[in-house]
């Protein structure tokens, strides 16, 4: 079977080269198309031809469209449909006698039949998971094979480690703008997380910082955090993770008033420090409109007042406080030291990240880092799965 | 009276510097002000001591929260209230005896009688807005007065122009920094528009642009866009601009229906160019959950796939067909031509922008632009407003 992945590069990456049987036109003018198990698709006309991927319809290097959408009558109908010697299904159109060639996997990639939800995340408490999956590359080392491992496993258990890789400042971005460009945010392009007297966040000094999640006062908080350790000669400054998935789903099941508070009721986070004044206001745990949840958001120290209702005060505190104690458990919270040439990716909605005290007098601290967000990791995986199927 | 906002720093910015009578203590332990115009508050222990602005509360500098909620016990009483000489409310607590201060105008701006909508968008279409507001100042002509109307006719109406503002290459950037962080994405970090052979989009050609949003392919698209004409010498290329929050209103008048369909429908938007492949599916107008619109979605050629049943694809190309149509009017698009030195500034998630063809055997024509997002704005115009009331 010709390659249509190659021939045909719309950059689609479809999982199963189906194999069509039999296509034929409806009376109603949908594209029948019987696959080698019987099943039988039934695609929509004004859909396959949006869908046409030849050279005229779709840039050939930009891979967008170049038809307008306004031009195509919504009643537009095949001539005729067939197979060709490759398997693909040809389809002639009536208004202007354009063919349209579709592969056969990835039409059906796109059709009901193989529509399968995502795998879920595998949620983890601190005794499930003890410490980050962890990797050991050298720089040189990381090929797109390791990457495409760490990446998958930040997806799928929200962090990840890297050990071994050096301590040159230069690492975190350079690894950074492999996987998508930096997110930039009012603190810095690229962080250092050092214990400094003028600091603009609790972060930059050497105290505690309980689990929390970063910038949660934007309207989009940063979807990925890389830090990169290198030096870790201080006391103390033990790193804490939390996953904030298994959180969410374990108070809906021990403390459903609480849950339904916390993914409903808008808390203020507000930075107020330097020249900025960032404030957003968004439920703690953020679920979509089938009521999963995509994203936790915490900065208890960063908390603006929260404007709601007098009787809604106390259930909304005593909420707050029993998500903010679980996610500083031992049951909850994972603890393990930095080590000089670390680096650590999290999914920063997801995973609450805390550290312990440290004492700069002992010895030095420093970890740099930067912000990417979640789609620079999904597309840097679909681009390397693609890679490995073609 | 004392100056509080200066006294007490704590980066909030409140328009009243309201004047408290009288305060008591309720019997359920709730803390009553009485203000001048005889209204009574109720404001909740737990929530004022949470709000204590004094500096072992809240960091001097860094404006972040020192306490850690979990050591506040919820039934937490005051032990006495009452008014300080300068008529700022004083709060004893029980169980510690610290002591909180709180400005009468802060206190105001947080309670719930003074709690306003903010002003709605100013909705246009062509024949009411002929073109963006317009301000003509030089680089250094730009002060914070001028930049602070730049941005609020931004909040307001979506875009808006800043005239003879010179051709440096920098100067784009230069003033993106003043309004917040660039928003980099995977085109670059600042972008120039003109035309080239090796484009990865068609927006890096000379072919005309139907009214449009960048980067839908994304989760969070960006939401504020700079472009700084350059050169403007090549014929053709007329500036296009709709703004969608109004093309949303009048489609729910007007064709309810269609309106329904792509406010929950999820399109798939993708970038398949280059060395990326980002996805991502939502409504081409994005409602919140009070149903108001906060965005909209639309980049006719980055059209992935719709994934949806087959009865739902004839009707959501109609109501598509009919969004598009509206967008590309004469009734709703503005139309206007760049001069060199002209920069615009619009709300990416709210404006539909498009050009015209233009003829490069003319002339030149360059544009240079970046993102921001829209929070970046509203920390700049808060920052703005604070500066000019103290």
């Amino acid at each position: 079977m010709k390659n249509y992945l190659a021939a045909t590069p719309d950059n689609f990456a479809w999982p199963t080269l189906a194999v069509i049987e039999y296509c034929d036109l409806a009376d109603d003018g949908a594209i029948l198309v019987r696959w080698a198990d019987q099943q039988v698709s039934r695609f929509h006309p004004i859909w396959l031809r949006d869908n046409c991927a030849c050279d005229v319809c779709l840039h050939p290097f930009t891979r967008e469209h170049l038809t307008d959408l306004l031009e195509l009558p919504l009643d537009l109908k095949a001539d005729k449909v067939s197979l060709d010697s490759d398997g693909a299904l040809i389809v002639t159109w009536l208004v202007d006698s354009h063919v349209s060639v579709f592969n056969p996997g990835w039409l059906f990639a796109h059709c009901a039949l193989s529509q399968q939800p995502s795998a879920p995340p595998l949620l983890w408490t601190a005794t499930e998971l003890v410490e980050p999956m962890s990797f050991s590359a050298t720089d040189e080392q990381l090929n797109d094979d390791v990457l495409l491992e760490v990446l998958v496993a930040v997806e799928s258990t929200g962090l990840a480690r890297i050990r071994n890789f050096g301590s040159s400042r230069d690492t975190v971005e350079a690894l950074g703008l492999r996987i998508g460009p930096v997110r930039e945010t009012h603190f810095a392009r690229i962080f250092d997380v050092v214990s400094r007297a003028d600091g603009d966040s609790n972060a930059y000094t050497s105290e505690r910082l309980s689990a929390h999640t970063d910038i949660p006062t934007r309207e989009a908080p940063p979807g990925l955090q890389v830090l990169h350790c290198l030096v870790a000669d201080a006391d103390g400054g033990a790193s804490t993770m939390t996953d904030g998935f298994k959180l969410a789903a374990d108070l809906a099941d021990r403390f459903p008033q609480d849950y339904a508070i916390l993914s409903t009721l808008k808390w203020c986070f507000a930075n107020r420090g330097g020249d900025t004044d960032y404030r957003w206001q968004a439920p703690i745990i953020n679920v979509d409109e089938n009521g999963k949840v995509f994203e936790v958001r915490l900065l208890p120290f960063s908390r603006a007042p929260l404007m709601t209702e007098y009787k809604n005060i106390e259930p909304a505190y005593r909420a707050l406080q029993r998500f903010m104690a679980m996610a500083n458990s031992a049951e909850y919270q994972m603890r393990y030291q930095f080590a000089a040439g670390d680096i650590v990716i999290f999914d920063n909605r997801r995973i609450l990240h805390g550290r312990e005290e440290f004492f700069p007098q002992t010895g030095d601290r420093e970890l740099r880092g930067l912000y990417l967000d979640r789609d620079d990791v999904q597309s840097k995986i679909r681009m390397l799965t693609k890679e490995q199927t073609t």
